[in-house]
């Protein structure tokens, strides 16, 4: 059946499967020391443009998120992050479970404003109980953020110029981080990034691998002993081969690049397909994910010959649907989509 | 270079990769939902000969104990485990990091006595002061131990009952639990496994898959939510599909029992080969890990041929070490290290 | 110096002092099983004319806080409360710590609507993705709240039936419950509270105790090995008796009602003083706090003379400052606070 | 009834009550921040010798070990205690609760051998698992320890020498301090505790406070954001002045170091009472607990004309308890108890 559900409905990139096979029966050492995640580490850190990144392969995102956060804030800290971040909403509070507080922001279109930011710390400093409360520790965004938007290069500055004035981490969660490299409406590299994130990660599961995300540390800040850290959060795997080799393979020859590009054109052509026959957008997303405001009746309509995701109520006669595009997605597809709608 | 360092040096048995390849493009709803793993849970019951069986799907077996432990106890109790225990040592605090203590009792080749269990529990309960103290609230085994050694049918059934007097879960670590049922010296079935154990896992990681773990509730006893706790420990897989295939194939025309059968009699190989041969063993052992001890400069001089892992130091002069078969061990293998003996 | 600064400046109302004097040689025993705990209970019972109570005397509100929602909730579960509740602001992070998020409402003059909640947990229960998220298993409200002001018997009754429905306990952080009691605008009795929440705390440290809270829970609901879980805390005092003394004297003769209206009269008073002189009140509180605005250089003047608590900023020119009565203040310092406000 | 129950069977000392009676209704600033606890830390420190001590007051024992342990150690550190250690046994798992495991060492009359620990520390960093493994981080000590027994300053040299080779803080739980600074074997002053110790707390709970322990951190060592930590801890009292009034009134005139002589004078006469007659002691301690082995017959008479602590089984016929001295202890206690075993 047609699917639009959500980038992690295929397996893996082709390419990912060929390397697994090729490589299947050399024997290599576990947890991570074997020589494709080292190739794998030292292509990413090309890609990055810093030859001090240090990285690190976990398994997911919410996963990454955890450990991230919980092994570099102090316990007195929480982690700053939209209402609508991930880690807000959508982890089963994964954070708060190692004992943090998430401390939430108003969003906009998902993002964080570097004007509210600013004035929560100013007045949490400003605060004469603030020993009574929970101190800041941490700054979370997510790019693209929940709704596929992306924050500009100028957006991305000033967020970091805050962090650092307030000598706290920025870290960017990029589980779709190639959607947001590759999409039509950027001015952020990866080696920007790297410069104006102290951590980030580069998403895999939802861009062609089977599962995996890269976990960056840029300014030699990687927490003391991670592994044992991964480890005491079941997070290790014992065949890190399984990370490193596609995480290689993403990372040779422009694949990782390849696959955001290919997903995110046809995503323009999803969106395209919908505007051009008068459906409102609920946000004008340039990444993989097009969020549509569909009539309910057209929505079960459509619901029979093609899937997509729930995404909110609109209003009573209206819903939110998200379509996704992905290392999978043909324009075949888009082209089935098209028809659908014309029908 | 020839190795017996682990059982997880390879990557997949070739017939899980090729159901990854076979099954690639198909469209799978996200987070375990999808018909692999819908499949493979009823292969699983029906080894298990349980209907009512409850089965969750995990990447690796730290993570697998840490989620089943903290789950299942209340914040009063610890889990009771030989000090030897995976979860006692080799875990770095994953069970405390959750808030529970690891209750260590003394150990014999790796196992819990069924005496010795017996009168930790009389004695805790009739201390006075017992309120002040943690309450044992599961008991924790390895099957095989992290010895290679095995529970027989009556010291399992001993512990199970014990178990059920005091009202406290039996929970099997099953890592390696294809090497236990394949042993020419176990009168353990799984589905007498199923029957003693509260709660069990069949481990995949080191029986041939790239990562996972069968995770089986035998008495209708998973948890409320439990999807929500797993995803609340960074363990749920987008595409879940991945430990379902693995898990189907493994549960396919016996493939599974054919790993099993597969490293134990290798193994029994290597024993020979080493026993033949003069060396001693450390322990007896009729699983897929042989434990052999090595004088210092003879294990100096294997290890320029051979890769093994060190176990433990045994005195001055002499080396534990451990050597394991696996799927991809072969004849030839062994024979290449008959020779190197022979040297 | 005149102080208004809270309801903890003094030490203990005398007579609770007299009675540990009296009592300081007798030999009791230890972690509150002596029988002024005993009798404190039995007259609390009376009290709220509940036979069943189940009653646990702690030093403090944050951690009976702390102990009663980490306790109580399952670990997928979080507990609801006002974004301005003590529990989401002022306890820096205590809920948390223990692994459960507070998800927290708008919120009106401090309280928690009836409405808000019963939406809140309808479209929770609605999302298709809410395994993916936190569980509300509690709800959180405090009585009087943060800003004085009060639930009527209509709004606590529709949070109760809620709640119910919800099948979610009701818990009410009474750390000021005589003010509340006391007030002359409520129509909630402690009987009535005892039967519409299912887990409370009677307040003593701000109510004339030098320290101690007394939870209480109402449908036999008090979790098992409560005491271990105390423990496990740090929360059990050796000395119990210091807490049952103290509860016993309040409970005694109407000593905790007494404390509650003499304090709240003042509070009337000062409030009296205020609004006489055309100062406006922040929140128009019929407990013993009092919440004016200041225009800042008369803020600055007052502070000279009398003691009184910044609560937050009003606008560029004014501030909120908080006045409290205690068991401790008397009608001359009432008297001495009109006079500087004449000055 | 005559009763050595224990040290927390009386309430305070009557100068502690007449000083809390005297400062009732001085009005002073909450959470610590009152004159009584300055004067009291400068008290503290000038008895330490030490100006640059931090000291912070806490209500309890288990409290202070929770607090102290969880705020120091990373979160991949356990804490190494000896199998009999108070943390190990009697604290409900608090320290796992906060995701810390103990490590626990084998013990030789409640204390750690500075051998047994250089060995533990060694094999740690040996063993080539060890990134698998909780990392040692802390070495807790108590003095005395649960048996009543003393370290020689000869013994604490040895384990902080250990400690600081390896880089670890050392912390002892001064729960009954007083007892062995008075005691007549010890060769221990407080400066030198101070000196040798990284942190330690002074117990007032035992030594004749209603409540209350007085940490140091005696190398400026005190974590940032301590109170914000013990907040979160729900330890935070809000009438702070309860502590401070205390320990200001232990450490003035030497009231602290009376109460210790004075109960372990009375100690030694009850040991002697013991000896003469022919009592096997379990354990020879110098301090005010005393552990004698009686018959159980004899423990029968006995116990229906005085309290005392059941401590453990010996033999099928014998049983060792507790007899403890306190500040409220009298002479002719020790009198009558002679009298009832003369009987």
């Amino acid at each position: 059946m047609l699917s639009f559900e959500s980038d992690y409905i295929e397996g893996a990139h082709e390419k990912i499967l060929a390397r697994l096979f090729e490589t299947n029966f050399e024997r290599l050492s576990g947890y991570g020391s074997d020589k494709y995640c080292e190739s794998a580490k030292e292509k990413i850190r090309r890609a990055c443009e810093s030859e001090e990144a240090e990285i690190f392969f976990l398994a997911g995102g919410t996963q990454t998120n955890q450990i991230v956060i919980s092994s570099v804030l102090h316990r007195y800290e929480g982690v700053i992050a939209a209402s609508t971040g991930h880690v807000s909403v959508h982890e089963a509070g994964a954070i708060e479970a190692t004992g943090h507080k998430v401390l939430e922001l108003p969003q906009n279109d998902g993002k964080i404003e570097a004007d509210i930011l600013e004035k929560y710390l100013a007045a949490f400093y400003a605060d004469a109980n603030h020993d009574h409360m929970v101190f800041p520790g941490m700054v979370y965004i997510s790019h693209p953020t929940e709704y596929g938007t992306l924050y500009s290069a100028e957006e991305l500055k000033a967020l970091s110029r805050i962090c650092r004035e307030y000598k706290i981490p920025l870290y960017m969660d990029g589980a779709r981080l190639a959607y947001a490299l590759e999409s039509p409406k950027t001015d952020l590299t990866l080696p920007m990034i790297a410069e104006l994130c102290d951590i980030f990660y580069i998403g895999g599961t939802k861009v062609g691998a089977l599962c995996g995300e890269a976990l960056v540390f840029t300014k030699k800040n990687m927490p003391k002993h991670f592994l044992t850290t991964v480890k005491q959060h079941g997070a290790l795997l014992a065949k890190g081969r399984l990370l490193g080799i596609q995480f290689d393979t993403l990372f040779t020859d422009g694949l990782y690049s390849e696959i955001g590009r290919h997903a995110v054109s046809l995503a323009m052509r999803i969106k395209k397909a919908f505007t051009d026959r008068g459906y409102p957008l609920f946000i004008d997303s340039y990444t993989n994910q097009q969020f549509v405001i569909l009539e309910n009746s057209e929505m079960e309509r459509l619901s029979r010959s093609v899937k997509f995701s729930f995404w909110e109520n609109y209003d009573e006669n209206h819903t939110v649907v998200r379509f996704a595009a992905s290392f999978a997605t043909e324009e075949s597809d888009v082209e089935k989509l098209e028809r659908l709608l014309d029908e």
